[in-house]
């Protein structure tokens, strides 16, 4: 059964303009490899309600998973909660299970649980609820929409929580060959070699070190038998590769 | 007249494994600020011909210009010029400019153009080139799509090139207030504020510090007169803001 698919939706017009550099993206995309999902697409866009629900549709219906950065703070342009009730038709207002728990939090630390910290609380119905260990506001899956904070650290504690409740897949070993040639010199046997293991993928990963190119191969797939396998005849045509 | 919109597609399987952290997609953010672009919005894609031509066209066509990373090198999976061709419909081929600037450029350094690095030649018909100082093989713009590398340094050498034959519109400014407090805190203000100045784009962005959340308050515009004035009031508002 091939593993199940996800894609993500980042969102912040801070990603956009270049403020801040996104890094759940590529957070998400390390631990969907070693939970067994497939990531599909990345999609950025700014604190706009029309895009963000048009984003959520499109990636929610074309995937097993999607998983949502961003946007759920106590601020004016925090809107994704209410952009995923849209998307799923689930009426959303300030639901008493989440209230309880940013009350019990703040009545801790003699902080107010003002009206803007309440937004916080606001979770569609049918909703299930991702703990927050960090700051205690929580996300929430909805269907197969799973809705995380954009604070990294914050992104990265509900993830931990959240991955263990969805069924994953086989997750994906690889191997990588380091050479330092460019990929013309190496493009006709690794072609061969990927026509001869269809049941692998194999990709070849440029950098620049200043005068010249260096390049990882990489042999990614279920079977570590089959990835040794290509990996043998990859030393066997580059004897300098190393690994 | 609002500045031209932007979108970006960035492409590779090893984003989305998360072997590769993207950089370029920051990067493109940064210089679009400056250049006075609106970027709108990010897709990240795999190495696959059908994800690539629909996204491709479905940001072409809702924005002034899409700027493209990644798939333009001589191996099996790099796909990005045919499908951009695809896209616009145009024919393409090993084009007799992009020919000669290989075959110069391996002819100094004894490399043999071969057939796997020929591929790099392969051009639109119509398509402008981008210069690549780096390592030669060029990039394109055909219409409104920009197809660059995806090797960082050549990325942001083709970007520098490829700029200022773009219009641009007019950059935007802004001004930064750094708190040691939650969102929760500011949101009113920082609301009331944003309404007072409809022309300005104001943000925050938390950050988790360890024992506690500091805001980043962000004001754009393109009017620093008006920047500032927001400015004052959120200075009056949280005397403690550091700038």
């Amino acid at each position: 059964m091939p593993n199940p698919t996800a894609a993500m939706l980042v969102i912040g017009d801070e990603i956009l303009s270049g403020r801040t550099r996104d890094s759940n993206a590529h957070a998400l995309a390390r631990a969907l490899t070693l939970h067994g999902m497939d990531l599909r697409q990345i999609r950025v866009v700014g604190d706009v309600a029309d895009t963000i629900t048009t984003a959520a549709r499109a990636l929610s219906e074309t995937h097993d998973h999607l998983f949502t950065s961003g946007g759920i703070g106590p601020t004016h342009d925090d809107i994704t909660a209410d952009c995923i009730a849209a998307v799923t038709g689930a009426p959303i207002g300030v639901r008493d299970d989440a209230r309880e728990i940013l009350a019990r939090h703040y009545a801790e630390r003699g902080t107010e649980l003002n009206d803007s910290r309440l937004r916080m609380a606001r979770i569609p119905d049918g909703a299930t609820l991702i703990a927050n260990p960090v700051s205690a506001a929580p996300g929430f899956s909805l269907g197969n929409i799973h809705v995380l904070a954009g604070v990294p650290q914050i992104f990265d504690a509900m993830l931990a929580g959240l991955l263990p409740r969805l069924a994953g897949g086989t997750p994906v070993a690889s191997r990588t060959l380091t050479l330092d040639r460019g990929e013309g010199d190496i493009a006709q046997t690794l072609s061969r070699v990927a026509q001869e293991h269809p049941a692998l993928s194999l990709g070849s990963y440029p950098s620049w070190t200043g005068d010249g190119y260096r390049v990882a191969v990489v042999v990614r797939g279920a079977d570590d038998d089959e990835i040794g396998a290509a990996i043998g005849k990859l030393r066997a045509a580059f004897p300098e590769a190393r690994e």
